[in-house]
């Protein structure tokens, strides 16, 4: 069984396998700079749907199930499912998994969930709770904007700072057997608010959360930065991307060498007119059952650590004058091979 | 370590103990049948905040410090908090425990929340992952009539069928040692969907699925409803109420005996204008950590099986002609000294 690790983290002992996983992306990330690595690229955001929400519910559920065939299960193996995503009341989990007939465990931690639901999932599996267990988020372009910010029609102009909501979902299956990458550590992160109120440049709220979680991480298993092949942060976007680095090395950790984050990667800025990068649930959710696992399965990575990172802001909040707090929960995930082609 | 047992279930083979609870409800729940069961009563639902969000909050916030003290541990040994509410993105939980320097899983399962942060609190402490966690959950009438409802100021009538948003918090630590009733058995409930669609009457969108969740507690433990001195739902109210006992009847169980619903035992219904009973995430916990664990603490009742309830829809899924789902989790908890004084 595991063991905790200093003040947040639980090391493994039977570390829980990603036996399968899969995603599915809208146009607009299938012409991104990862588009060789999603399972399923649609042609239009609103897939058939009478609704961006049951576009989204559509995708968070085929998603799933590309993740539940290529583990080679059926959807009855799956003891507890752990889902969520950015629209109020969870709506797209809730409709996706309805039909499926499995117990659910509904999560929110903004942009940070898929580190939430894999940490819950992984913990499920290992503690003997579970054979397997599912996690998944999904966000939508669309339906978050209309939520959190404008509606599409009026046409706003977005600052340089603001990030693109990623349309897409990532799933992933966790297994006390088979074969694929394993676990080995999990960090739940803390709420850190440093005062920032832009909720157009939620980077900059977001980064001290992702650099606490990954310094906790560090000095809880006594590893560092040159342990891992790659971290990678959700979707801090540029702007963040560079104040983490500098909040790290503060403590001492180098992040030069080999971090990046989802929202950096998944589009290409400048031909996309993306501004600050990625962001929402899907969008490290995607880069992870995209990129990392299938770079991993190369052995191009053989040790990462994931860090989604969530703003904990709502319309609500930020309209009562409130700060934005964040979140940021870390995975370590190892091919068990010492470091990769890249480490 | 604890076993699987059948479809949904897991019993705890070193049961996790309720070695601390705490809460804290608005003027009119202080004014109910269970008045004499609160820690903290308040005057006026504002509490000196300028929103009913921000009072949320610190209604939130003061049942966690009730719930640590009570269980005579400092903050600094709580490992993971569990919590959620009602609020879009949920803020009241965010905002309570933003200055808690502690790691936070944020999960949404509408009413039924309070029984999703029991059992993955309960996972944490019974796998050795936390020594201490704590489950709380927290809802506010103002703030939930304006997000769902209508604002208050408009004075709507309320349909017969509507139930009455507990303004409160409760809030539980779960540890590996201890003093106080101990979790047994907890059962993860599915979504569960039989086509209601009126927002006014929820008690009817979620009996089915905690009948659901009952009968499959009962299936997969070998327990029926004889087993315990209590069965109590979140908050299906006196509509609810009626039809759940029907649905779990056709499967051979029998409620008549030793089952309410926190909903129908918080407001004294006539008295007090709060026609089919009282409901939100705050239903649930405060009449755990108010009536049902201080009765336990008694004798009165030694064995209990709670079951929170939610409604799983959003105004938004509503107005897009959506039916509404429902969940229900199952948390079994036992003084260890067979069936109570009521048994």
């Amino acid at each position: 069984m595991g063991s905790q690790l200093g003040e947040q983290t639980i090391g493994f002992t039977k570390p829980p396998i990603i036996v399968g996983y899969g995603n599915v992306v809208g146009p607009k990330e299938g012409e991104g700079l990862l588009k060789q690595y999603f399972d399923q690229i649609l042609e239009d955001s609103l897939w058939g749907e009478e609704t961006w929400e049951k576009a989204e519910s559509k995708i968070l559920k085929t998603a799933i199930q590309l993740a539940i065939d290529n583990a080679k299960i059926t959807k009855q193996d799956i003891r507890y499912l752990f889902a969520g995503d950015l629209l109020n009341q969870l709506t797209a989990s809730t409709f996706a998994i309805r039909d499926m007939n499995r117990a659910f465990f509904g999560l929110y931690g903004a942009c940070s969930t898929m580190g939430e639901s894999l940490i819950l999932a992984s913990m499920a599996v290992e503690a003997g709770y579970a054979n397997y267990a599912l996690a998944a988020t999904s966000s939508h372009f669309c339906g978050a904007e209309k939520q959190f910010r404008f509606p599409l029609e009026l046409g706003n102009q977005r600052p340089l700072t603001a990030t693109w909501t990623v349309t897409g979902s990532g799933a992933v299956v966790l297994g006390q057997t088979g074969t694929g990458p394993r676990v080995t550590h999990v960090t739940p992160g803390k709420i850190i608010d440093l005062g920032i109120k832009d909720e157009m440049n939620m980077g900059a709220a977001m980064a001290p959360a992702a650099a606490d979680t990954i310094i906790t991480h560090f000095k809880d298993t006594g590893r560092t930065a040159t342990d891992y092949d790659l971290i990678a942060t959700g979707d801090l976007g540029s702007v963040g991307k560079v104040l983490i680095q500098d909040l790290v090395q503060k403590e001492g950790y180098d992040l030069s060498r080999n971090y990046t984050d989802c929202g950096v990667e998944i589009f290409d800025h400048k031909k996309q007119d993306t501004h600050a990068g990625g962001s929402g649930c899907g969008c490290s959710a995607v880069t992870l059952t995209g990129y990392i696992l299938k770079e991993m399965a190369k052995g191009t990575f053989n040790r990462i650590l994931f860090v989604p990172t969530g703003a904990l802001l709502s319309p609500i909040s930020n309209f009562q004058g409130e700060t934005i707090p964040g979140i940021a929960h870390a995975v370590a995930i190892e091919n068990g091979q010492g470091l990769g082609k890249k480490g």
